[in-house]
């Protein structure tokens, strides 16, 4: 397998692009790098559905709405193109900023009340910012299909959105999210969790799965499937959890009572990285 | 000639244009249809730049700020199907608002400072909504030339704008105004025109000739300017100048001094039609 070709610029992705057309499937993996296990399923699902694959590697400033989160967020190109290497990623666009975006961007993507709860509402412009770039590597690669992972669920619903909004005629597939044996989901920011910080780190999907636990035994409403859920997170000075909602999947909008799948979705502050996890829960039947 | 294709929905649009691919450049032109010698000018010049021309015709409920006139915009579509056929058209969309927009149109372009002046200042929402169908048209049809008259010169620079944030990979083509002998700005919005009004809508046109008069003369002052165009608008009960500014021709800024190619634009009230006009100005040569 040969590695990957590795460019900066939209013109020289474009004329790789281009030498390559007509010679099958194009699938396009964003990512912002430090790529983990996660990542590397999103690459192999693209790999099965495509012949060409192309991985964006772009820590995109449009979405962060803390500077320090952005400063710190970790970047390992070198490591991140021998991953690719290894899963047959065919082209690697790891752009600098100022290619992406050479002047104020002054047309953005607004996507509405998607963005209003959940992650949205307490990241004012993430979501706006992660919609604006999709659209840019859309129409920079034009890909047959876009992979995203469903652990940024959200995200997923959106981009979803903004495809179907905007008519691209892009197949946007969500992969499952792959977790550490104690079920805390894979992420790239799971690298700055100290020890303690590491050991209490999985108690957000526990909470999931409670969550789970009840609407699969039947319980609808949606404030006593929370509190149940938050009971599993620890009392510790070390977790604070930001949200966790109940919402339907589409439009992420919070429901009282569960009549049919749900997504459970939270955010739990862990010493001082944020770190988030969903689970898709349908009700058993004939219990709704 | 052969007549154009007419099809209403965008799985048919993309089969012709899949049945055609690979057979030369496409073009579009984007209209609201009620097409005139304006609108003829723009496929002409598709039909010169591109072997595949397509032409939309659809009332973006999207981009209307006021009931009143989406409701009274004229819609003349078997007309328009004939001037697409005398000039060479191939394919025509002539799409049902439903088609376009199947649900809530959650996703949109904001189109930042752009829409701050001019007719976005007084049209709220009005290029949120041009530049979001203006999107879906280009991901729908996926020209490799779009074409726009220059009498909406605000829609052209939030356009061109947009293409360029976007990264979309399309020619944005600026094609000049047509107008009547009078000066009259050709417009769809004309035909409300009653005799009185009709004879005094030239009156915009008047007004930007002469800022363009002083600014060739050398003067600089975009107050005096204003002024003095101002001045030409006749005091009458049927006309209310809503702006007439100066402003830089990209971004659409006013500018309290001529320092370059400037663009002076206006809106005019005539009776209940509002019309638009606009003119590129280039002060003299060692005049600046």
């Amino acid at each position: 397998m040969s590695p990957p070709v590795v460019v900066d610029t939209i013109q020289e992705l474009r004329e790789q692009l281009k030498a390559r057309a007509g010679t099958g499937r194009v699938g396009l993996v964003p990512t912002m790098g430090a790529l983990h296990a996660g990542h590397e399923r999103l690459l192999d699902r693209a790999a099965a559905g495509c012949s060409i694959v192309a991985v964006s590697i772009f820590v995109n400033p449009l979405q962060f709405d803390r500077e320090a989160d952005l400063r710190q967020y970790p970047r390992t190109l070198e490591a991140d193109v021998a991953t690719c290497a290894r899963h047959g990623v065919d082209l690697v666009f790891a752009p600098a900023p100022r290619e992406m975006y050479p002047r104020e961007q002054a047309c953005t993507i607004e996507v509405g009340r998607l963005a209003d709860h959940l992650c949205g509402r307490f990241r004012p412009g993430h979501f706006q910012g992660v919609a604006t770039v999709v659209m840019k590597l859309l129409q920079i690669v034009r890909p047959d299909a876009a992979y995203f992972g469903e652990k940024d669920a959200q995200q997923l619903a959106i981009v979803r959105r903004l495809a179907a909004d905007f008519n691209v005629p892009v197949e946007i597939v969500g992969v499952p999210t792959v977790r550490e044996p104690d079920g805390l989901a894979l992420s790239s920011r799971n690298v700055h969790l100290r020890g303690a910080e590491r050991a209490l780190a999985p108690a957000l999907y526990a909470a999931l799965l409670e969550a789970r636990r009840l609407i699969e035994a039947g319980v609808i409403e949606a404030a006593v499937i929370r509190q149940a859920a938050e009971s599993r997170i620890p009392v510790d000075d070390l977790l604070r959890l930001e949200y966790l909602e109940v919402v339907e999947p589409d439009e992420m909008q919070p429901v009282a009572q569960v009549r049919g799948t749900v997504l459970v979705a939270g955010a739990l502050w862990v010493g001082a990285t944020r770190l988030i996890d969903n689970i898709l829960c349908r009700p058993l039947e004939g219990k709704v």
